[in-house]
């Protein structure tokens, strides 16, 4: 759960790179941080949010025509400012920084070897990896090295690097499980996580990094390495569902689709498959309200906006000692009584991992008055955990993986409960022999075998779902 | 504009005064401030959020079972901490603390009046004149004191006091423009601007105070004084439709209705008076999302979420040299191009103040893609300032003032743009003899004769309306 | 215990205002305050230190060519922000501001009765009541006000009032307690509490503010007004000896005398006064310094710099759980062992209050080696707490008021203790007919009899003294 | 210009450690750090004092016993927050910190050749060069890669390493440039720059580290393992006379000697070497103090305070347009007029680097009317920059490089300017065939060749003197 960012060729990089993160912060709240580029590379981050991290001083320290940014929500390496990315170095090439969205499997036998061989390390963090590759690479250029370092690292990964003289550097994992777009803003290439950050800037969208696909943007150009040119042969590409699911904004493009539209057409399966008499259809807000929408009119039931969620949820939030039930989601969400009071409500969420929160929600609404509540999530049950970049909880942690839907039902105090099904699923998101998807979490069948880290080393692969 | 909330008789006073005021923060985000008694009176406040004001050391040094809070976007006095309620003063009755919602527009006569005998005043803000009245009035009692005072005051007040001793005291001026209601958390007595704020801290709603009431809560036990009991007679009441129109929260129950079910009629009549049509309704949201269900159930055209809230906006957000166009409602509002391209468009929001935030509006919209867009406000044309408490612009800025239907939509550049009418808007406020309302921000017919303030000092009356 | 400062008619009268308090910061560490004025008065105050409260953006906000400044460790009223000063408030005449160093002994009748008049009052320092005595005064001028209102009060006070309008005033009570001085800038007046400010920015020193003298300053010219003119006869002057002994900077000018000389001699006359055979003579850095280079020059005893302080006290320090001896002394302090090893040692200090850190000092010296410790103390035993403004522990906390000193030379563990007599001490500070001084605190007799507010009530009063 | 501290086997290790570097402030006022091991290694450093770095609640982040702290002002690496010490790195041994007081001459050259094997550097300090080359050495154990390590590095370095298991290890170059002492609290040991720091938390003395020792602390026990048992022939040790003149504690004991004596003794040879007929000598405190006492006392002139040095300077002091002379200095030193009023003045120093300071100085002792100004400095002309640590400006800012005493004199307006002999620095530090000094920054002659660094490199040697 990271967002990556970057511009090339812009008298302003810094400041466009900053708005480029800022609206990836959905992607990572944890740390923010960018580097930019004019001969020398200077670098600020911090733990906390874009707009906390940044100001006019701080930005005005980052000189230079390329910037390259990112937002964390750690996967692997713990919470610590070390471990903030963009990450920055000095190897015999100069410096270099890299931004990294994606997890890697095989990260923690790499260490170990390059540990063995006299490597340092600074940071907890797989993505460290890839740049100490790169500098035992026996290539002595930038790409060639890049290429090596990608040849010995298995798992997801979107990247950007830049160096200090404003080459900057974007690259895809064979699989594609991490979004990863292209633009033009005037004469500057951008890079970006998701299309959304496009449209605050106003880049001029132009197509999505290939999967295996290196592209290097140096004095203005670029030149396009595809995997096949630099690689074995590219596996069937597999872009993660969940992005569509819950990760990514609403209004932006991913694997060709509208994520609004997918999520409606979620909404528009799940009614088909599990229908139930009600007065109203609600939304948890804000992800779950374009399924919702698709639901109702598929059900032909009024949509209302039952749950309303708070600006100002502060950080530090204090509690009464004389608990308030359900005190952390009532800061969050109000149910509005005036729509479900009386009423038999469904109510359409686009995930349920432990189901606490479920169940909170659920107990919110019928003390607001709803008659019945049926609980609509529009995705399968979430039954094994990501290795490739989505921080979910360790397989015990996820109700789904050991209860059935009847139990969950009864857990969460709901009076029905229904999931889309898998094949609704990969319908809504249109896949096919062009398009196919990763939905491990949903079905087990993990697409690249898992290294050493993931089975033994709990804290790279710390999990946690930031959902309400 | 602001929000007031009291509690009496709570071990944690000051912790659910805190989350009080935290439910009103959407009332005020200039400053925060909780006073709390314990025999002694304390007080912290500060410009800003609720949330970055407290923490658990600053609640810690309130201690007390009664606490008074206040969150304010200042309407009268200009934006300094001096000013941030509630106001603590000591007089010859002891310490007492004084929390307004409200605007008084005798205020500046009532001061200079003051300021003749000899009264010192340490803010700029018209609630401290209420308090200086108390102190020379001739009555010793503290309820007499008040009614002294309020007898001289004219204007719109909804009032919590408290004193070291822990009483606390609501009144609500005789026309009641602003709300006021009471409740019981457990043997605890509670007052807030809104109900919304009882539901956060589990408290149960009992009734409004009525206009012209004043409730003395102390030792836990409440007595009542009707105005007729204590003043002259009683005018018809006039509460202030624009908190049904925008100010308050959906979640809300005011004057008898439910806020969000209000707009929602004021979205069907809208759709009854202003048809036309189209592909799909939106919403400026959030406070416009009730009001486009209601008009899009009324007119059968599908609802879609096509402009979506950041949540993320910092505070200090830089901008570009190389402007991007329309930045401020960018960072806040986004299109979602696949609701809206090649879509015709019918965009619902709750107020058309001075146009510049339409006019973005549509402007992103036909960026995204649609092919019409057509403006409907659930709300009549803003042709008059308020000088009841309401931050708007003065009557130059408001454009409804001074230019036709035909001319707004020609400057905001949609294809047709709509206004709920009068007749509409209270019928769907369910006006009636016995519920009657101020909407002299619609009409010009003012219920109360402006005094020297309003007409003279702008410093007094500055105006602005905190949306987008 | 504050310093006040003020500077009328130039182009940067908050930036010299800021150096100007800053030079007065060993006067007062709790607050620190500023207001400026050019036709409007605007404010910032703090609690902290000057150089913490105000940097480049805040004194900004402070435009006008006439600003007064105030530090403050409180003597009457609590430690609260809304005590610190200047004050700033709204009457009849407009703004007006008043910085106060020394604590009036009727305040709290004052109080009473202006609060049953009807005054409120926003802060529970002595310095309100004056304001409220002008506003409510029958002399329409500013300068009849502050006549009528000084009339009635008692005790100490050197003042400096602004209006908006940029007029200053000094004023300095009958008996002359504190200290105010005059100087020019170019063709700037400038009000401090010591000379030392005026060397800071370069200020050339005119004269004292006379016992009794009200001076304003107006559109670039001064006009006096002695007592005699304005009130009834002159009391013969009571300058603070303290001041003298403790208080002020060495590099001060304090009525007619070098500070730094004055505390020299008492050095020499403790010296004639308490003899002892020792090796070296070391100081309590830094106020101790020039009594102690004074006791060795005339016992013919080496002096030597036995103890070190520290540049970087903290202001949160953390001591482990494992007590450290006399930790809190030992971070400011330490014994320079290879000046005291082994040898008799005189340590010369400016008072001795409580007694616990000489014993401290004493015990850490003979850690370090000293062989004999002598302490001598530059000044007469401290017997009677101080009323005037000096913020002295209670009698009961005065070690001196209760033991003899022989009983203290047990208490602190030296081999020898000896005082400065009080006719010693007049001798250093020259006394005469001329240059009468107040030594309340070791003699008892106050030259103004004292109000309620001493005798009851403790909270007015607080009493504490800022050494070691 | 660096201090370190570390502690083994105490249960509040980085509570002592916060002390321990709090006590070596002095000797770097750019950044702060801690680490501390439990098993885990954690870090907290920041830029800013050691006071501003540490809270409460910082230090309960760092549990474990054993602790080490830095504080450092930049001698080698640019003033960026990941210079800062300690230095952390996980390497196949595990996780471990350096702390390093000195400079390499040496490091670029091995930092291109590490680069140019792969490694990859993370700072621009010469520190990590010292730890991958532990990294990459061929023997396993952590003593024998520091052995290795240290056999390719050249310069002045007085390290402490420790590890995540909490061993401990302190080691010193062969000419034992900077200071390194070893003591015990309870059962704990500490190691640290200056016994200063262990006064402050009541640690006993044992001994110097030896140049060219190391020592591992491991288990509550240690061993020592001396250079020649590790490496090729000790040279004679050279351990850095400016401690002595200017840069250590006067209450620390260094190479055997009172840093307070020395400078005492310094005095008096500046005294016989320098003699000139004058009523007082004044120093430039606060390290000019003991030199000018012994000055005075051999000149037999009697010592006063006349510059007095300020408690409260702030770091981001705001001067005002119509700049106040000397301003810079004024803020940090006040002349006491009355001390140096018509009298011929001697004022000592310990240093005179650029001039400019003593020019200031000078001017403002005149415009205090000092009749005569003698200007002692207490070290011989300071004509070559350190490159073992101490921050010197480049040669060409040193005033003394390249003028006479005549030319300096005259630029800096004294009346007559003399500096202590070389020789008769020598004296007083006792410099013998057992006690040997460098001295290269008086005499040019250097004990160690340079490396390409020190020539090419001004960005790894920047250079400035921390003076007033």
């Amino acid at each position: 759960m990271c967002g990556v960012f970057g511009i090339h060729g812009h008298d302003e990089a810094a400041n466009i790179a900053y708005l480029g993160i800022h609206a990836l912060q959905h992607r990572g709240q944890e740390s923010a941080g960018l580097v930019a580029c004019d001969g020398r590379m200077r670098r600020v981050a911090a733990m906390g949010l874009v707009s906390d991290t940044f100001n006019r001083d701080s930005l005005a320290t980052l000189p230079g025509t390329t910037s390259v940014g990112h937002v964390r929500y750690s996967t692997a390496g713990s919470s610590e400012l070390r471990n903030a990315q963009p990450l920055m170095f000095e190897y015999t090439g100069g410096s270099i920084a890299i931004a990294h969205n994606g997890n890697l499997v095989n990260a923690l036998e790499l260490r170990t070897e390059l540990e063995r061989e006299g490597s340092l390390f600074q940071t907890s963090s797989d993505t460290e990896v890839i740049v100490h590759l790169m500098a035992k690479a026996s290539n002595p250029e930038l790409l060639g090295r890049l290429q090596e370092g990608l040849t010995r690292v298995s798992g997801a990964y979107s990247l950007i690097l830049c160096t200090a003289d404003g080459t900057m550097i974007g690259a895809r994992d064979p699989y594609g499980f991490r979004p990863l777009v292209l633009g033009r803003l005037k004469d500057s290439y951008v890079l970006s996580s998701e299309t959304a950050s496009f449209d605050l800037i106003e880049a001029e969208y132009i197509r999505e990094i290939e999967p295996g696909e290196i592209v290097v943007i140096q004095n203005g150009g670029m030149t396009s390495h595809r995997h096949e040119q630099w690689a074995a042969s590219l596996p069937a590409s597999r872009f993660c569902v969940f992005e569509h699911v819950y990760f990514a904004r609403p209004d932006s493009m991913l694997n060709g689709l509208s994520v609004y539209r997918a999520r409606e057409r979620m909404g528009r399966r799940l009614a088909q498959e599990n229908p139930v008499d009600a007065d109203v259809v609600i939304a948890v807000p804000d992800s779950g309200v374009p399924a919702a929408i698709g639901y109702a009119n598929e059900a032909k039931i009024p949509f209302e906006m039952g749950l309303i969620r708070s600006h100002y949820v502060g950080r530090t939030f204090i509690e009464p000692q004389d608990s308030i039930r359900h005190f952390g989601v009532r800061l969050k969400l109000s149910p509005v009584r005036s729509v479900v009071d009386g009423k038999r409500v469904i109510v359409v969420d686009d995930s349920l991992v432990r189901g606490t929160t479920s169940r909170k929600i659920v107990k919110m609404l019928r003390a607001a008055g709803a008659r019945e509540v049926h609980l609509r999530i529009s995705a399968p049950p979430t039954t094994h955990p990501c290795f490739y970049g989505i921080d979910t909880p360790t397989r015990s942690e996820l109700v789904a993986a050991s209860h059935t839907i009847e139990e969950i039902a009864r857990y969460v105090t709901c009076d029905t409960l229904g999931y889309l099904s898998h094949s609704g699923l990969l319908n809504a998101v249109k896949a096919d022999q062009d398009k196919s998807y990763c939905s491990a979490c949903f079905t087990g069948e993990y697409p690249l075998p898992l290294g050493v880290g993931a089975a033994d080393r709990g804290g790279l692969v710390k999990l946690r779902l930031a959902k309400v």
